[in-house]
């Protein structure tokens, strides 16, 4: 048996510190904490009860010798950062959702990675554990249900109050995060959604900017997409929405899937291709249609099934399907290059908001949205522009 | 007692046929079936049925002074044209929905209507009288839950096979129907959103036109509305979802409403306004949200109904109410000038889709609308244009 991937924390916030308790005690057997880095120097107290060395620059931790990998729980425009002076300096890197702010950023990232095969490089898409969607993914990509016809998702349970976004000076700023519900709490769904129904070619969005909170980024985002052949999806997610919804449908030609509250899946399977089965029927069939007295349900079957899935066991379970690919036993659930499309259609989303026309994703401009970026930063004034 | 209201009826089709029958067995107690108009003259014997005069022409029925008012059960070009013949020579008018096919037509029908308030002029929109949407709507001007911030309604369960579709010539031309689901499966939903969240300023649609029928017009309509005040919503039909779909979602500042089905509906009414509570909460709160153990129903009350609505006595609904109002004893449930709201937002759907971009409703272009009608009636070859 391989010796147990050392892993550098980089950050000791609230998911850092999760992340290191899940390691000590025990919850990613091939994973050991090699050290901590955080720029509060407070934070060296709680570095000593894991027994390792702290250091408050995280490249002196990741020169070191004593790490072999790090997870990057720091601020968003960080995540590529250090993912880049990870690989530059051999050590693996497992970069926390999203992969970057914006993509010529994340791009940046993944390009490098490319030329470091002997290093893995992942993100921190701990939802991609969760047997639910693992099982949607896996029937999608069978074929069994035909291709896509529509998708829709209305994520709001990302319930946020005011005091949250308060808490900070760089929270939900331009400059300080880059944005609001599309970068900090959506990423995982952004990420789902492409990852189960595939990646779409264009974007229409209406997006609200501090809607309902004193902020400068967006609290309610909804998008319109457009896939190959013709397969169209919706996506809307606020911060604001105290009842919050989580209901997902997707909708096939041999079938549809419906999903509530990350929990409740239904499965409606045709006996055949809907389109056979429309062109198949006879007009008396037409006509006890119209009079309710035509049995659809005799065309499928509906299959329902509830799921259960706990938080802290999803991120012990990327921590330790990384250290099994570092390993070689095992390939990436969700390897880093595949955070590209998250980041792309966050971005797109903006972008159709401030042009507000629709949006190519299939040749994103990236540089057109740095520039729209950059200009929100320099309007802000509390941050440095990007390049 | 006043006379019963002598209805004249224009079509015998199966709705014209329903509407005649709920009357000959009395289930609309202030009207009779005055006489029947048809071009099908093999409909003759049926009218002969309900023992009233049968006319080939309904010009000729309208004129005749056997009908004090008529209804319009014929193809849906055709709404206005014998409304403005009925109100022209002083029979009251009860037209089927849509109201107009497209906005020009639909407003010289409705501008003729204010010249002349001692008529009657109203629109079948049967679903006003659901208990559930009456008291939707009623809850929602109440102002109880506050102002709207997103709505969004998915209503899949339009299925039509193909032999539906090739009924008839005209069905699904852009010449004899001059639409698909837009015009005559959704108008009522069209209808009933508006009337309970209002009128919308602007859309953006992505619509496919015979994506998984064999037909020119839309059988999928994907679209994104903004109404005043930054609240937005989401409106997406189709008649190719053998599952269907139809859940309607209203979020507002102090409450939500989840309507399933058109029968299940959860109503949440916040305490205080979301934003109160949102700025109100405590840093404590705040880190009890994040470690699960903040209980939000605390702040909210959450009732759920489940209502049952029979068709036709939606239907007779409206014709008694219409009897009433020309009896001077209640007001039309259904105005006919608020039929615009309907077709407005279906044509600006159309043009949304047509032109690529976003469309105002507020400033709505009637005539460029009529000219892509147009164009595309022209190159389907099959009807002549409209005016």
């Amino acid at each position: 048996m391989p010796e147990r991937v050392r892993l550098g924390i980089v950050g000791l916030g609230v998911e850092g510190a999760a992340y290191a308790n899940f390691i000590a005690q025990g919850k990613v057997p091939n994973m050991v904490i090699g050290a901590v880095s955080d720029v509060n120097p407070a934070r060296e107290e709680a570095a000593k009860e894991y027994g390792v060395k702290f250091f408050s620059d995280y490249k002196e931790m990741i020169t070191s010798g004593l790490v072999d990998a790090v997870v990057t729980t720091v601020p968003h425009y960080l995540h590529p950062e250090v993912g880049i002076f990870a690989l530059e300096n051999n050590v693996h890197a497992l970069v926390e959702k999203p992969v970057g702010v914006y993509t010529k950023q994340a791009q940046r990232l993944i390009d490098l990675a490319k030329q470091k095969p002997e290093l893995k490089f992942g993100v921190f898409f701990n939802q991609r554990t969760n047997p639910l969607y693992k099982d949607l993914r896996e029937l999608f990509v069978s074929g069994e249900l035909g291709a896509l016809r529509h998708t829709s998702w209305i994520i709001t349970n990302w319930w946020r109050p005011q005091g949250y976004y308060d808490m900070s000076a760089w929270r939900a700023t331009w400059g300080g995060e880059g944005g609001g519900v599309l970068v900090n709490q959506a990423p995982h769904q952004l990420d789902l959604w492409q990852w189960i129904c595939g990646v779409p070619k264009s974007v229409f969005a209406k997006v609200q900017f501090g809607f309902r909170r004193d902020i400068a980024v967006e609290d309610e985002v909804n998008a319109l997409v457009s896939f190959d052949n013709g397969a169209t999806g919706s996506f809307m997610t606020a911060t604001h929405d105290m009842m919050g919804t989580d209901r997902l449908e997707i909708l096939c030609d041999s079938g549809k899937i419906v999903v509530e509250n990350s929990k409740d899946v239904t499965i409606w399977r045709l006996k055949k291709p809907e389109q056979e089965l429309s062109k198949a029927m006879s007009m008396e069939e037409v006509g006890k249609l119209f009079s309710g007295q035509l049995d659809t349900s005799a065309f499928m079957t509906k299959e329902t099934k509830q799921y259960t899935s706990v938080w802290g066991e999803q991120h012990s379970e990327v921590m330790r399907n990384f250290a099994a690919a570092i390993h070689g036993e095992e390939e990436l659930l969700a390897p880093g290059a595949d955070g590209i499309h998250g980041v792309r259609l966050a971005n797109a989303i903006h972008l159709s908001a401030w042009t507000g026309s629709e949006v190519s994703i299939e040749k994103f401009d990236d540089d057109a949205y740095l520039a729209q970026l950059n200009k929100r930063i320099r309007e802000e004034g509390k941050f440095e522009e990007r390049n």
